[in-house]
């Protein structure tokens, strides 16, 4: 039987090596995490490598993932499907061993990790998820959901601000089951942390109400798995155990040092770290017995049969819960969710209200229905109406809510959102206001990114949110979110609308959906079923013209109201103009090209879009010979009707501008 | 002479009044500050209201800006010119009190505030930027800059992330003179924070090094000034107080609740509050007595004068230090920089460098010329390249540095950096990689808002960075920068074009400037003298055809290589094509309309724009009859040749994509 020494070092052996082969990497976090992980992955880690997704195994994320061949030598040693093929193909094209780890390309990568913070954060997510998802299906005698959540840090991790926000909030919600390991090796990529890092990180989590266990030898199993049994000892707060390590570990020039961070380590050092860890195989040779020690596979399925047995008797029990169960986690919506529904209901209310509150009466509607949804909001519940009627927090006394007050942390917000849904179980919505979307872009980007089916409410749209000024006034961030790969962007222009965007948000298992709604009122549309229909298109045809028109007026949100006046005005006198509708550009270049062509004919070349957004995005569709009626400077404090008017954002100006374009 | 009480209550009133009049805002925190507020302006800040931008003034910061109303009757109340109407014209169009305080706007305002958590940063860059730039020009026996920087925050400001980086960089650099105060009302916008925000922040923040004085009660003025006697007292540290505060206090069935925080208390409240308050005097109406206990002219004259005296006994002593001190901070280049000599010192080098290497050139040149430069990346100077050769630390030891490790912070970098423009004295540069943007994407636009001049350096620009694959490589983010009103991003195509970008932004003092620079090498491009002229311009003709071009490629950066090679195949075969380079869009819109038609001329609609970036953006300037190569998806882990072929941002290609434009 190989030494926990000799398994750890088939770890170094391999990162070091397919880091070596690949001429970029990072050697340094996985070879001084190697002890660490190989006391929690050979002692702990519940989980089945013959069946990845098994819903009750443990969850482990590696927020440092720059040190990703930690988590490929893991996953191979332990029998995952990872070949060694793919481990020597590391950091190239369409093997399943990219330079960070993505979620979906190997097997056992829970979520992707790179962008630091954010895999703590998803971790965070996760464990939440689990508690919650607990709190509602476990009955007495019946424990079907009981897992931990590990993840590993590093100094950036801590140093990110996002850290912050979902270290103090797990503090908070109390989450006993998850285990952060503070790989705690004193480097970063400026060099030693100390002149710019010199928090005292155990008194910081213990302000927060975490267990911290500190002044662990990352490298001395026993001390390792003494402080895990510490950890796991405390199921009423969240652990950091923080290790010192040595970042590198056995390679004996550079370790310690910054030059092993994130590079190879170069031919004679690799070496040379073979000496000093005395092991002599060859490249990406791993002996027998080192593969036995590490084989998880047994051990695993025997876990996973357990839990499948316990699962039957709570079946035989709880049928209908059981079903649930299995509904939840197969990500299905229920059988007899008649979403579309609410588009009829809200077409037949007539209704002229803010896109927010038609957002609020969909959930009012959808929430009894949907016992998955896991609503929150950074702090401004009361602002971008997302506590509807059957919401209930969740906190350590009622984890079985749904609903978390997120505190203002939109970033950690975003990123908890992900490790939510990345657990399975729950859709996850969360708000704040769009401007403030900026504070939590990356979570959004990292939810396209990973397929993510999270859903993004941000209100108070425009400047129509008025007097709380340019600050608070959102310009730019429309384009940025039509331009995130993967990402449903939707700008309702009504109630109807609103629904439309819920209703496509909930069935878009693909990807996360951002709903950007309107703080003020907005006229109700009238439709006839074709157009209410044509809604899920993104794009059409609101208003037509009879015959060709001469001019056709593109809008969302707020200004579809606008565009329907001036057109009525522009009609009067005698011109034929169309007006587009277009909530969701995603979803119309979606569209077959026979469609977008029926909506936005090429020979039209006159057309106007208007948006009380940054008008650049728009020329995609109007092209050099169309105008934009949009923003190109910051908002001002004021009244919304005082600013719409100050930015030309009125039928007079636009039927002014349409005049010029049609006698142009 | 009125009591402190009622010297308060005159913050109180006109809080409440102009939030009853505007119908809109928030009273809750002036009026639950108020007390703090009137202690450290009558007996503590150093200022002149008829100087607000005298240099050795204390600065004040008012990071939980939704508050607003608290600043704007402190600064009209000590005296400065911020009339009575402006404050009747709360939250309306064209006033100077707008519904968050706008930098530029009222005098007094340091920073605009609003965006929870930016302000303490900035105030923590002014910090840094006091104590620099103090060490840089004292002399014994003279010190010329000696102010401290108080800000004020609340529970929000203290739940956000950014919170967490910069105090904990405030404790390792040790700001003696920063004092910050918390407003610890426990109410949040959702409620009762207790539900979501329980840290022990006194712990917190003694783990970031910081000196806390805690509990002490908000509304009793002399433990307020005990504890900024105290907090004066440590200057090794900066300090925290933590006053426990009544939010909305005064009001007499709303304080201590959330229905205070961000709504008109109602006339029947502001009514009962004057009765609790023994505030018998009509809106707006602050008796004469009162006006006089806060005056703060005379003293702030004196104060002033004092400081000048001392400051013209400096100069007579160190007559070249003072003259650089004002040059300093009246934001004066130096009369014999000669940035421009950058450029032509690259076009004579030939170099085919990365764009990255091309700024480290740059730097190099300019850094011992330019001592305003105040350096620095969120721990990533190895990569992006920004610590050049006389580059020094600022840390305790040596304050008088020009260099900042942020750390890895990248939020918390950019609102630093704009503390320390706001300051005076310096050019802030910062860096990372272009994708970590995002996570500072909020302080970005508040460089633009505010009309700073910050430099932001944002390389690993596209898939060109290769192996750290799609978390780490930028799709839709120059659409970002791009769409962002008074911000001037550069994107250029070789060591030539960097040193005219670096030019740009060092010129520029109106707002941020952002260059997004290459890892990869690019190859040198040969430029007549006008070509070499027109860069400046944004965008030029860097290739053009004999003749009317029959199509136009526009490219950026990386990809204008690959643009010049497909236009000499195209013109082998016998097309006339022209190449524009485009390194700043924003430069070029800039340009007069006929220069443009010049560049880009309507009548040639046959245009191909090519960038590894979001394909989106380029419609403005291709119209519906060009084409775009561009990015649509996330990009992968491999190295970058592979990756550009993948992607099809290849000569082939573009050469295809051209023959099917010309041919159809």
């Amino acid at each position: 039987m190989p030494s926990r020494f000799e398994l750890a070092n088939a770890i170094r052996a391999l990162s070091m090596d397919a880091v070596q082969r690949a001429k970029s990497g990072h050697p340094g976090a996985p070879m001084g995490m190697a002890d660490i992980a190989e006391v929690l992955w050979n002692d702990y880690l519940k989980h089945n490598p013959a069946d990845p997704k098994w819903p009750d195994r443990d969850r482990f994320v590696l927020s440092n993932g720059h040190g990703s061949m930690l988590l490929y030598s893991l996953l191979h040693l332990s029998g995952y499907e990872l070949s060694l093929e793919e481990l020597q193909g590391f950091r190239q094209l369409h093997s399943k061993t990219a330079g960070h780890p993505e979620y979906g390309y190997a097997p056992g990568v829970e979520t992707t990790t790179g962008p630091l913070g954010q895999g703590l954060a998803n971790a965070v997510g996760m464990a939440i998820a689990e508690k919650t998802l607990a709190a509602q299906f476990n009955r007495p005698g019946h424990t079907i959901v009981d897992h931990n959540t590990y993840v590993f840090l590093g100094d950036g991790c801590l140093m990110e601000g996002i850290s912050h926000e979902v270290c103090s909030l797990a503090g908070t919600q109390k989450l006993g089951k998850l285990v952060a390991f503070y790989d705690d090796n004193g480097i970063s990529i400026d060099g030693e942390v100390e002149g710019w890092f010199t928090d005292d990180t155990a008194k910081r989590f213990e302000a927060y109400g975490w267990h911290v266990v500190p002044n662990v030898d990352g490298h001395k199993p026993e001390e390792i798995k003494a402080a895990i049994e510490l950890a796991k000892s405390h199921d009423d707060k969240p652990s950091l155990i923080i290790c010192k390590t040595v970042i590198g570990f056995g390679a004996p020039n550079k370790q310690g040092k910054e030059e092993c961070h994130g590079a190879p380590l170069g031919e004679e050092e690799v070496a040379a770290a073979r000496q000093q860890l005395d092991w002599p195989h060859a490249p990406f040779h791993i002996p027998e017995p080192v593969y036995q020690g590490w084989d998880a596979r047994k051990q695993g399925s025997a876990a996973q049969s357990e839990w499948q047995a316990r699962f039957e008797r709570y079946r035989e029990e709880h049928p209908a819960l059981a079903r649930e169960f299995q509904r939840r986690l197969q990500r299905k919506l229920p059988a007899d969710l008649k979403s579309e529904a609410l588009q009829e209901k809200a077409n037949q209310a007539e209704e002229s209200i803010a896109s927010r509150k038609a957002s609020l009466n969909c959930l009012n509607e959808l929430g009894p229905q949907l016992p998955e949804l896991l609503g929150g909001s950074a702090d401004l519940a009361p602002s971008n109406l997302t506590f509807w009627n059957g919401a209930k927090a969740i906190t350590p006394e009622t984890p079985d809510g749904n609903y978390l007050h997120y505190g203002v942390r939109e970033f950690g917000m975003g990123a908890i959102m992900n490790g939510i849904a990345l657990h399975g179980g729950f859709v996850p919505y969360g708000a704040t206001f769009l401007i403030f979307m900026e504070y939590m872009r990356n979570a959004v980007r990292m939810a396209a990114l990973m397929d993510q089916q999270a859903i993004f409410v941000f209100t108070h749209d425009s400047i129509g949110l008025g007097e709380d000024g340019p600050t608070h006034q959102p310009i730019e961030q429309l384009a940025s979110l039509r331009s995130t790969p993967n990402l449903a962007t939707w700008r309702p222009c009504d109630a109807v609308e609103t629904a439309a965007a819920w209703d496509a948000a909930l069935k878009r298992h693909s990807g996360p959906s951002a709903l950007v709604l309107s703080r003020q009122n907005l006229p109700h549309q009238t439709r006839t079923k074709q157009q209410l229909g044509n809604i899920q298109r993104g794009g059409y045809v609101l208003k037509d013209s009879e015959g060709t028109p001469e001019l056709i007026l593109i809008a969302t949100g707020s200004e579809v109201g606008l565009a329907m006046d001036a057109a009525a005005e522009l009609e009067q006198a005698g011109h034929a103009v169309r007006v587009v509708s277009m909530p969701s550009a995603f979803r119309f270049d979606g569209q077959e090209a026979e469609y977008r062509e029926k909506v936005l004919p090429s020979s039209v070349t006159k057309r106007i879009a208007i948006e009380a957004s940054h008008r650049d995005y728009w020329y995609k569709y109007v092209g050099l010979n169309g105008r934009v009626i949009g923003m190109s400077t910051y908002g001002e404090s004021a009244p919304a009707g005082d600013l719409f008017k100050h930015f030309g954002f009125t039928v007079e100006n636009l039927v002014q501008e349409a005049r010029e374009l049609l006698e142009g």
